[in-house]
């Protein structure tokens, strides 16, 4: 952590070291190309030579991406993840990232929790945490990864092509209903005590889907993750590939906690519930083969759930192979 | 700015197009190293090949780091400042950097001369935004600077040799005088008009010294940027180099401000004072010539102020060539 936020007397300077202590880790955890970790006015990594550098950036801030009360593991572990999902719809390999925390105060056991989450995850994916800095303010987490990918093997939002295959990883939904079941909305609390801990967990501690992106680049076309929604983040390839898509509402995996919701509410969890994490993708039809191949590489359940056009728009066709305009809109948890 | 802090309803919608068209722009800026910026899951950067990546973040919290009346344009001066000037500190070239910025509420004149001054400072050294965050909360501002140096040209805290000549660019206080000044005390009312507008843009307007810095780059050992106070940032080069130094009073630069003070308000300023982000660096005795001409050849006032050597410990040598132990400590601005 940077030395301009260590203040001068004694007992902050002990809050303050306390804090570096629960960032600052010996090399277990570090990566071959890290050259030069926490602790200087930088840090230094080696790229692999002919690589691109990736890099992306999210900031969480209390009460609007997280409850006040958010269990302090899985907070780490989410704020760490939903950075690594931007690089997993790269197609990027992790290198490392930074991490900038504004703490109201210091309170040892929820530090130590947080830390374990973070790292664990970033020890998952060989990406170590390579500097950043602490300060006293609002609960705020800002989170820098770097990752690497060959020159034109970065999956790009507007690379989608008309006739593409529409793909998904997972399935999508769960998140939502956990926010909802949160919130006490009466429909979210139909689904049983283990379905609905199974859609807590996709909420608390998404999976970024980073093999499945490497098994990807230079293979599929367009991606994103979804972060915001389905419909909505598909509308973002659409705007920037200047294409239209339909999607199967028969194709898309459902999950057991939302089987016995009304289907308005299942569309409602599935196309527009956001913080899945999950990865919706574009390849040829020609690639087919080679995409359930690259799912199986990376143990990741891939679904095809549409195709791309060049009609503008999105269509929902449903069970009985009817169409219907889709909006491209997401969902923001905490908007008011 | 990445979609999840999109809110989907249009009137929110409206203000984030807002926000996000301050901090999006045309290509006019862009460093020839960029090949995807601002709009992705991520940017992509091509790095020289054979260079190592050097990274840096620093947060800016209302209230702690700088005023709540704070000028804007300063403020997107100095945000990116502090973190240019530890890749200055490293020798490294800029590359790029992203914005996190959490805003309580939408100001379009705030938020344009908030971006003016961010980017002329970001085009002056050819250091593109190539991506972030926006999102609601309490006014904080994340940066993380991308750099590149040559591999084991990297300056670093721990490359301090006993024998080296100490360095300092510039002049350092102005920035402590020109805080208490604001804070209403007495003693730093004494300067001039003239001299005090002066040091407060020297607060307010710091200058990173990336000139020098890349100047540097496999000639100086270690260096750090003064951002906690000479003798404070010093104590981590005495630190991770295992060394002790000598200062010599009477070489240090005095600025004008700070003439008409009493010597202990002198040496406050001087020796403690943070904020100056002026370079404190190590180099060979044999190497003076070539210190010089990096100074002359970066167009940066380069001084000798003293040496380092192999015992523990800080002492100020004053006029008279009294030795007394030094402080290592530095002043925090936002201290309680």
């Amino acid at each position: 952590m940077p030395k301009k936020n260590l203040p001068p007397d004694a007992a902050k300077m002990g809050e303050f070291a306390l804090i570096a202590r629960h960032f600052t880790r010996t090399a277990a955890a570090s990566a071959e190309s890290l050259v030069l970790g926490v602790g200087d006015d930088g840090a230094l990594i080696q790229p692999t030579p002919g690589h691109q550098l990736a890099i992306s950036s999210d900031m969480l801030v209390e009460g609007r991406h997280f409850f006040p009360d958010a269990d302090p593991g899985s907070l780490g572990h989410k704020a760490l993840a939903v950075n690594l999902s931007d690089l997993a719809a790269m197609g990027a390999r992790p290198l490392g990232f930074t991490l900038a925390i504004a703490l109201p105060a210091v309170d040892d056991a929820w530090l130590a929790a947080f830390a374990r989450g973070l790292f664990a995850l970033a020890d998952a994916h060989a990406c170590p945490l390579v500097g950043g800095d602490t300060t006293r303010g609002p609960l705020t987490l800002s989170i820098t990864v770097f990752g690497e990918v060959l020159p034109g093997q970065a999956l790009r939002r507007s690379a989608a092509q008309s006739g593409d295959d529409l793909w998904l990883s997972g399935r999508t939904g769960e998140a939502r209903l956990a926010l909802a079941q949160r919130q006490g909305l009466p429909w979210a609390t139909t689904a049983s005590p283990a379905d609905l801990t199974q859609a807590r967990a996709r909420m608390d501690q998404p999976t970024p889907r980073l093999a499945l992106g490497q098994a990807l680049a230079g293979l599929a076309h367009a991606a994103i993750d979804v972060s915001d929604g389905l419909a909505g983040d598909l509308g973002h390839i659409l705007q920037a590939s200047e294409l239209g898509a339909d999607i199967d509402w028969a194709a898309l995996p459902l999950a057991p906690a939302l089987a016995a919701l009304p289907v308005e509410w299942q569309r409602e969890c599935v196309l527009h519930g956001g913080d899945d994490y999950e990865l919706l993708f574009t390849a040829s039809p020609d690639d087919r083969d080679r995409v359930r191949a690259a799912g199986a590489a990376s143990e990741t359940v891939v679904q095809r759930i549409g195709r791309l056009h060049a009609a503008p728009g999105l269509v929902l066709i449903d069970h009985h192979g009817q169409r219907a305009p889709l909006a491209m809109r997401g969902h923001d948890h905490f908007a008011a």
